[in-house]
Parts: structure tokens; sequence; C-alpha cells
């Protein structure tokens, strides 16, 4: 395609996809009659909801038990099941919202490295502002 | 390739990649010397604190307002900047804990169409346990 | 008191006392108008985002340096701030509710007594269901 | 009293009294041997947690249902419920952190009525750093 067409540049990388679960998603909101309640606002109260779960998973672990938290198969499905229902609500509220996660990843991204050169912030856990 | 292999069944549509995202910020934290602050512990604290910027964001709006959020210019970058950052956080957790998320997706997704059959969950917001 | 007037039992000590703030609160919104934006679920979202923000100030904190974070007089007065936010918003939620904490809380420390007995729950940090 | 010693300023009025509670909820530990998990870093998941069963509650409701939540009895007390566990897990984790949650929220009070003149932001939802 490139040699045919030099002008345009080769398509870059996706970072992420998530155009498969979007639709699923949408689908299953459309068969259940849910859109009437996926306002952007209800879902980001469920993604709280959501990431409220994921942390009372770890909120007695030390950190070095949570490092090796998917080590109990019966705890990692548990882990596995949180981190679905957060990815969930996030991709169906990008969505609805008309935000395409990639280009919101690949922009935040370049932000971060602009923000955290690695000579400056190498082994700091400050914030931007104060390095 | 299916015919020519008949053992090996036609691969899954993903409904989620995330590979390139994950090795990206795995790099960042690398280049930084962050790994000894990504704890899974630790990356659902910052989780936490996104999610909760988000929330910020639609507080005080209406449901209504919130559905034409993206309309406004400036209001749509920081929704996109605030999503871009609960999936960076959600992303790099995964990766640390292991967790494949695009598997984690589908499992729950046939989960919840067990959970919410159509006909049952038409139109209605209560939770499973109680249709 | 109680023996001039033997059918009065004697008051139970309170637990929580906020109807100062309580009072403060309203007056504060009544007098911006700000009633109309004081719905529970608005109020929930707000206090979310000030857990958010608490979340962000022990994020990268070990456990260790969270039991002496207030010894910093800088980031104690950040955690004053903080913690002050949350109760503002969750005293204002109560009101706006109907919801007597003062009577909430002593309801749910029973339920917490009967759910842990001491002696089972000793050293554990397992949930009720489990013990 | 006052009369008696004129210097003494009269005590200012408390805001919020949270004595009792933060001494129950010490005691409550201390016998079950759980001050080694009341560290102030998991004490603030564990409020993460509990913010997100009460995000859980108002998901779905319009912003008018959420204002009449508490007229159905069974809804009642699972919000007396939630409430009270942001409430005791607050208090817990000021205890832990030596913030003395009276003094800070006068302080808070004092700082927002600067913030926001009434006169300037009645009847706006909008940001003290947009007014």
């Amino acid at each position: 395609m490139a040699e045919s067409n030099p002008g345009t540049p080769p398509a870059a990388p996706r970072l992420v996809d998530v155009d498969g679960l979007a639709r699923a998603l949408a689908a299953f909101a459309r068969e259940r009659d849910w859109e009437q309640f996926h306002s952007p606002k209800n879902l980001v109260m469920a993604l709280t909801g959501e990431v409220g779960e994921l942390s009372e998973l770890f909120q007695w672990m030390t950190e070095a038990d949570s490092r090796v938290a998917s080590s109990d198969p019966q705890r990692a499905q548990a882990l596995r099941d949180e981190l679905a229902d957060v990815l969930l609500y996030l991709v169906r509220l990008a969505d609805v919202l008309g935000v395409d996660l990639d280009a919101a990843a690949a922009h935040k991204l370049a932000t971060n490295a602009a923000k955290y050169p690695a000579a400056k912030a190498r082994g700091s856990s400050r914030k931007y502002t104060e390095i």
C-alpha cells in the first residue's frame, strides 16, 4: 500500500483496540433496553463501584503480598473478574462519550513522557510539578 | 489457514488488545526505575485517584448534560485525558498481575449474559440477585 | 435528673455529634443557592472525588511511611484538608438523606461486634464470612 | 466559668465530636489485634471500598430518585449502613493519623467561605478557580 501511495504515512500501530468489546457491550445494552441507564454520569458511578471492589481485594494485603496475588487460584479468578468489570465500564463509558481510547492513550503517553523525562524522574515517585 | 491445519481452531476474535500499551507502559516504568513503585496495591490506589478525578468532572452535571459532555472542546479534552489515565493504570495493573484482559473480558461477558437474560432484564436496572 | 424523672432513661453517650457541621453546611449551601446541586447522587460523586484525592496522597507510600505521614508539616496539612473534605461531604450527604450518623454508627458497631467476635477474629484480616 | 476566669476565651462550639467513636474503634481494633492492619494506607483503601458500595446504591438512580432514597425502608437501612461504614473508616483513619477532625473541618469551612463568596458563587457549580 505504502509503495503505491507514497503520500500516505503508514498507520501507527495501535496501543489498544477495544472495538470488539465496545460493540459487544453496546449490543448487550440495546438488547436489554439499558441505554436509558447508561448515561456517562451513571457509568462513572458504576466504574467507581467496581474500583471499590478491586480496592477491597487489596486493602489488607501488604505490598509484597499484592505482587504475588495471582498465585492463589481462587483469588486470581476474583482479580480477573474485578479487572474485567472495570474494563467493561471504562470501555462502555468511552463509547457513549465518543472517546477514542487508542488516541487518548497515545496522547497521554506523549504527555507523560514530556512531564517525566527519564533522566529527571528516575527512581522518584514525586509528581512532575515537584521534579 | 484453518483448512490446511484442521486441528487448529480458528482464533476467536479478540474483544480487546492492549498489548501495545502494556509494553509501552512497562518500558516507561523500566526506564524510570519505577517498577519498585508499581506494586498491584499501589496501582489500585493510583487507579482510584484517577477514577476520583473522572468523578469530579461529572459530579455537578445532570445526567442529560453528561450525555453531551463531549460537545464542549475543552471538556472533551479533559474527558479524554481522564479516561486515558484510568486505562493506563488498569492496563499496567493487569500486566503486573499477569491478567489477560481479553480473556477476562470474554469470561465476564459470558457470565453477565447468563446473569441477565435479555427477556428478564429488559428495561430494569435491578441487580441479577433481584430479577 | 434521672432521680426526679425515673421514667426517662439516661441518654446514651453519643459516639459522634455532627450537628454543628451539618447546620453550617446547610447554611453554606442555602446562602449560595447550591441546594439544587446537592442531590444525594451528586454528593456521592463529590465524596468519591475527595476519597480519590486522599488516595493520591498515599498511593506511592509504603505502609510504614503512611504510619508517619503526619510527621511532615506540609503533608500533614494536606492530610487534614483531604480528611476534612471527605467529612464535609459525608455529613452533608447524611443530612440531605435524613440519616442520623450517630445512630447509624452505633448500629454498625454492634453489627461488627457480632460479626467479628474478638476470640475468632484475633489477628486475622479475613472477612467475617470466612472466619 | 468565663466570669470567674476572664482571661480564658469561651470555648468555640465544636462542629463535630467524634471522640466516642474513635475510642470505640481503637478498642475494637486492639481487642482483635488489628492494629497491625490499620495503617493509614490500608484504611484509605478500606474507605475507598465503602465509598464504592455507596456509589453502587446510587449508580442507576436518577437525581430525583436519589433525593427520596430514604423513603423505602429497606433501602434506607442500606444507606445508613453504608454511610456508617464510611464514617467508621474515616474516624479510624483520622485517629491513626493524629488528625483532629473538628479543627480540620473548621479550617476547611473557613477556606471554602473565602474561596466561594456567596455573592460570586450564588447558583453556580463552577470551581473557585473559575469564578
